[in-house]
């Protein structure tokens, strides 16, 4: 008898600085133009291809590129994450103590997104992109990283909507352009910081429901609901931030796998949004090419799939397929070397733009090291994301908490999220350096006493008796409770978006006790009306999935030390919406013959709590300037855009519209001051209303005032026709600012309808 | 600053066997008569019972009850699991290790059920009736067992088929009848070895399912489809095995939460069954009281919940909402002291039953110890009930491997399975002695060299290569792989039923290596069709959850140390079936109206594998006896059923069947006979055939024959009409033998119709 084990176990590589950038000077790439930091990138890649076999090349186009040894070219991973920090992912390796044992964990896009301060996520991507150089610099992370996940969060059932900045495109736009810009270091730099991929391009919101899952997933899309909403984030990755790298996705868009859609990806991508800027490269997502050819069933042969999303201008496999088929394909003429060449030049230039071939002088991201991650100030931005990040739901007045100084106040805190860690960081997250929970921050609170209780069991009533004991032995319970990773995550939509039966009964016991219940509403949207009806429930504060600083920032926002004033980036539906639309329906407008009633609050009205909603400890009162016409003649506009300045018309200024926010309270606060435009023009049916510009206000001391600028472009006032193009149409137009809307100003276009932006049809099959 | 925490977890009791029996020499019960073993057992509760203050009986309805400390009653755990084995359970308390470490862990039921050999199940569940005394005598467990699962696996998609005999009723009743005999220790013991609980009654088969979930299911169920089919298990639980306990369901039933329902609960269960025998309790699914409240609302408040469930006969509830809300519920005057005085004396009647007041001396289970426990009889039984269970599903010859002894073979043995240990548990397991996985047999082999690789990282392509260089260097590729509780479990129905399309993919380039390749198919039914319509597939063969020697028996199967005989428990559906009819559906006929095309093979025929079927390394013709007569009059049949010896007039034996198998091929074989009825006899539509007798052969040698006696009894030949009455019709039967029937018995029916079993109809509302 004999054994032979082989385990398909990762390696668990010590990393090795030496092997980490190409040796320049001495190595056999020396006298290589790639080497030639003096040439342009692109021919600097595409002299490195020229120098490899067509079997080397094979061996590159895998997310696990082994180099190529001869050449002194390393092996490189090009799956690193870093949703909101540098993550665990294959080639991201913290160490197990001491120096890159950890990195700092900012919320999720979710929670940050309802900050609606994109100053703030510069801020944040910046120190995601200083830490992952950092790590980069020891060799332990590649240079490339696979986000942000930009797919609009437009159901809730969805499991990855925490991984988004929610539902509104404007939102997203305006938060992945600060994103992009602070993860590669300013706006197509010469050497970037990192690479940023946008996925999943596109039409990708669904995980596994009923019958579908994500791989085998087919979205029926409309080309205007395309163009308006599902395309809109990677048009500003890609067209506008010059992102390095977006990620095609598992889902088929209308048949075609969307990895092997030359529409999407040549016609939309590189052609439309002129997305040709050096190094700029596609990567599919994980196994999405195998997908192809099962379950998609697109191509018929393993082969085909291969050379399909080759040619359709997916550059590299998040995967082993097309290391695998490639050669096959290529054997078959299916495909010629040219292509596979361009994808490699993509993917080196893409590695010469990081500074991957040039000496570590040429660029002051090769310096950073340890001290540079978890810094004090990176730390103390975690817990300002998770406290400009909370929203005020309901408060009968009992928050900010007034706590006597003489004696102790007990405190019952109870819930899944009481004592809840690393559920704070949500998914794709990394190793934090602390981890503050709800129950370890109220520890820290002076004359406070706090009886712990976790998670009611639901649906079962185990450890029932002991909640309603600590909430009987309390002054304040505090419940902090609702969704997480358990319930929503990747590969796993949600059917309900209730509060579970049980948790209602247990907290309406605990609301029956005559004193005072405040919620911590986690995770993602439930539909809070028996907690919102219940008078004895006195607050609710949604904190999403708020980070390793996330207790911390609630009991800043529960004492008062921080007043919320974040907003919902999505709607609250009520529990009944998922018997209304399947989560496969891709429409936005509401169907008469289907049911759909439309979705998020540009379409849909009858919001539990809407999009846009937060409380404050203060009042505000907002006041809007008039714009510098009341009419404006659609010709007029058009021609004094400036062209050269503005080749995307869309973009091309329009008014700034000044709000000026009044706080008439007594508590200094923050607003964030929205903008939605509304009107009755344009294709029917006419949107409730959309969102098109946002500010932050910070530090408004009470009775004090302060005005943002709604920068508003001829974009804010376009609408998508079935064609999918963006025209300007003649009518009467409003302003809407805040929610519930607080001020509204009014102007009219007149004339002829123009062209923003035309839209690029399929082409007609055969 | 001050902090108290209470944390919501289990003490971690060290068992104190002093604390175990009420000492009924010595302590405060001495003079109770429930300590006088010679007064009968309900006259012994009663008095216990009536030494009870209104607060101490409220106390003891939860199945965690603290006993009576004043009285020398000391705290007992109603929960206890044993569904294949001792299970771990809130009342079993395995040592860390030494003795009590472990207990023998047998298949899963869907497994040994493929057996069809009800003497196995009777020697396993005397085996696990013994080891369940040997722990109760060091206090590591209790006397009450939450098993056996016993609703029938009517849709594939159920989480918890695993856990029962299969989709038919009587193989579910004489599976379930030898079960429960051995685990009480004979039929209605004077003292029980331990109490048997059926569950989950009744039209429970639903875990989690788009917006439904057990808690909040409301079955619609037919009274026909009712009587015939998911009340069947039950009654013979009740009616013929005199089971211990019934566990009522968290759903609900036509509008009625189970746990609710003086319907089910008197009128089918104590009047219409008589299971009115000494200490025969009700005891509620975990929470399912809770659940009438909400998530069902069928009770308006909390107390109304809990006084409905204990009026309609729910004698015990595992969680706390008796003991929570039975106080206040009294205290409304919702229910007299009597109702909880009846709950109380059945429960302790159930533990006098068990010899729990009786002296060490008044029954041998009180001997039984660690020696008996994992003994290598329970071992060798383990690996019999496996074997056992095996079916083998397609063969092209290479099975039984003929592996030479001159030179080692190379197997490459790959997939989720191939390392498997606690998966082949399945669920509700403990801890096993050793768990030998498939790998582990494989290395035990002589003359074999393993190649193992391990799951197919579906839907990722990670580790393919490996995979693929592994079945390259092979001789001979295995697969094992399939479902685990990973994708079928409680609380976790699936949606799809097919392979994944990229398990298919890689499955199918193994296959195109020109090298044999055998799937052994692991956990529940997946649409084979794709692997069955390859022809360079070799082998299929299917274990479902084979338990602790699982690995073991899989060898001996391929190697042919042990002649596979077991036949598939459940029909195979083919993967569009869950698209043709709802998990919700109850219903089991064909309807045009809502498309469900039939549940089960009794209402469908389009099966990928047929219900029954299994190959074997030899061949076998049948060939039956005729009947007595070749017609039959009802009237006659009927007035000589000897009505004191069967009360029950379905039980009247009607013919005995020989059934003479000869084995024609050159393997000696186990063989189970299987005989269905068929005819167009009763109401339409007529069922395709039924199963009404089995028994399985033993080594059969080539050459060999022997002889199967199918009894077939009144009841094999009635069938329930839509009152639900089971009734003998004129008409043409005819019994036919095997999967694909290999022989036919015909005969006649003639006469007036008659009742055998007049079912009782839930009273009129109001």
């Amino acid at each position: 008898m004999a054994a032979l084990i082989i385990g398909i176990i990762a390696l668990l590589a010590v990393p090795t600085v030496a092997d980490l950038f190409p040796d320049c000077v001495n190595g056999p790439l020396a006298n290589n133009t790639v080497c030639d930091a003096s040439a342009a990138a692109v021919t600097r890649a595409q002299a490195l291809v020229d120098a490899l076999s067509i079997d080397e090349k094979f061996n590159l186009t895998g997310n696990t590129s082994p180099g190529v040894p001869r050449l002194g070219l390393y092996s490189y991973q090009w799956w690193q994450e870093a949703l909101h920090g540098v993550a665990s992912s294959p080639g991201v390796n913290f160490s197990k103590s001491g120096d890159f044992s950890h990195a700092t964990s900012f919320p999720q896009p979710i929670t940050m997104s309802a900050a609606f301060d994109d100053a703030l996520i510069h801020a944040v991507a910046t120190v995601v992109s200083t830490e992952a150089r950092a790590f980069n610099n020891v060799n332990r992370s590649g240079l490339d990283y696979w986000t942000p996940n930009i797919n609009p969060y437009k159901d809730p059932r969805w499991g990855r909507g925490q991984e988004t900045p929610g539902e509104d495109p404007f939102h997203l736009k305006s938060y992945v352009a600060s994103l992009i810009d602070g993860l590669q270091g300013g706006h197509d730099p010469p050497i970037k910081k990192v690479v940023a991929t946008c996925k999943h391009f596109v039409a990708y919101d669904l995980e596994m429901w009923e019958t579908y899952d994500r791989y085998n997933f087919d979205a029926m899309v409309t080309t205007q609901d395309l163009a308006e909403y599902y395309m809109q984030p990677f048009q500003t990755c890609a067209r506008d931030a010059a992102v390095g790298s977006v990620m095609c996705s598992y889902n088929a868009l209308n048949g075609v796998p969307t990895c092997a859609d030359p529409y999407i990806l040549q016609d939309v991508l590189r052609d439309h949004w002129n997305w040709t800027g050096e190094g700029h490269y596609v990567t599919s997502d994980c196994d999405a090419i195998q997908n192809i050819y099962a379950p998609h069933y697109y191509a018929p042969t393993q082969q085909q799939a291969v050379a399909d999303a080759l040619i359709a201008g997916t550059d590299l496999n998040c995967g082993t397929y097309y290391q695998t088929w490639l050669p096959r394909a290529y054997d078959q003429g299916l495909f010629n070397e040219t292509v596979i060449d361009q994808a490699l030049v993509r993917l080196y230039t893409a590695l010469v733009k990081l500074g991957y071939f040039d000496p570590a002088s040429a660029t002051p991201y090769r310096s950073l090291g340890w001290s540079d991650v978890a810094t004090s100030d990176a730390e103390a931005l975690a817990l300002k994301a998770a406290e400009e990040g909370i929203v005020l739901i309901k408060n009968d007045g009992i928050l900010p908490l007034q706590l006597p100084t003489d004696h102790n106040t007990t405190i019952a805190l109870l819930g899944s999220w009481a004592n809840a860690t690393t559920t704070m960081q949500g998914n794709y997250y990394g190793i934090a350096p602390y981890l503050h929970s709800p129950l370890y921050a109220a520890q820290q609170l002076p004359n406070v006493n706090v009886i712990y209780g976790g998670g009611f069991g639901v649906p079962t009533t185990d450890g029932w008796d002991e909640l309603l004991g600590a909430a009987e032995a309390s002054d304040i319970i505090i419940v902090a409770d609702g969704i997480s990773i358990n319930d929503e995550s990747e590969g796993m939509d949600r059917y309900t978006i209730d509060w579970p039966p049980a948790s209602i009964d247990l907290i309406g016991q605990f609301a029956s006790m005559g004193k005072p219940v405040i919620v911590l509403q986690m995770g993602d949207q439930l539909d809070n009306t028996p907690l919102l009806s219940n008078p004895n429930i006195s607050a609710i504060v949604w904190g999403g999935y708020p980070g390793m600083a996330g207790g911390d920032a609630l009991m800043n926002v529960l004492t008062g030390k921080y007043a919320p004033a974040g907003r919902l980036p999505v709607t609250q539906y009520p529990a009944d919406y998922v018997n209304e639309v399947d989560l496969t329906d891709m429409g936005l407008r509401p169907n008469a013959s289907s049911g759909n009633p439309g979705r998020t609050y540009i379409w849909y009205n009858e919001a539990v709590v809407p999009f846009g909603y937060g409380l404050h400890y203060t009042n505000f009162s907002a006041s809007a300037s008039q714009p510098s016409q009341s009419s404006y003649d659609i010709s007029s506009l058009v021609s004094s855009c400036n062209k050269t300045q503005y080749p995307y018309m869309d973009l091309c200024p329009f008014e700034a519209i000044n709000v000026t926010v009044k706080n008439t309270g007594s508590v200094t606060s923050d607003f964030v001051t929205l903008g939605f435009i509304s009107g009755q023009y344009g294709p029917q049916p006419y949107p409730i209303k959309q969102l098109v510009a946002y500010e932050r206000l910070f530090n408004i001391s009470a009775g004090g005032s302060a005005t943002a600028s709604l920068n508003l472009t001829l974009g804010s006032l376009g609408r998508r026709d079935e064609k999918g193009d963006l025209v300007l149409y003649p009518g009467d137009y409003g302003l809407l600012v805040d929610v519930p809307t607080q001020a509204m100003v009014n102007f009219t276009l007149t004339g002829t309808q123009a062209v923003l932006d035309q839209w690029p049809q399929r082409p007609a099959q055969g």
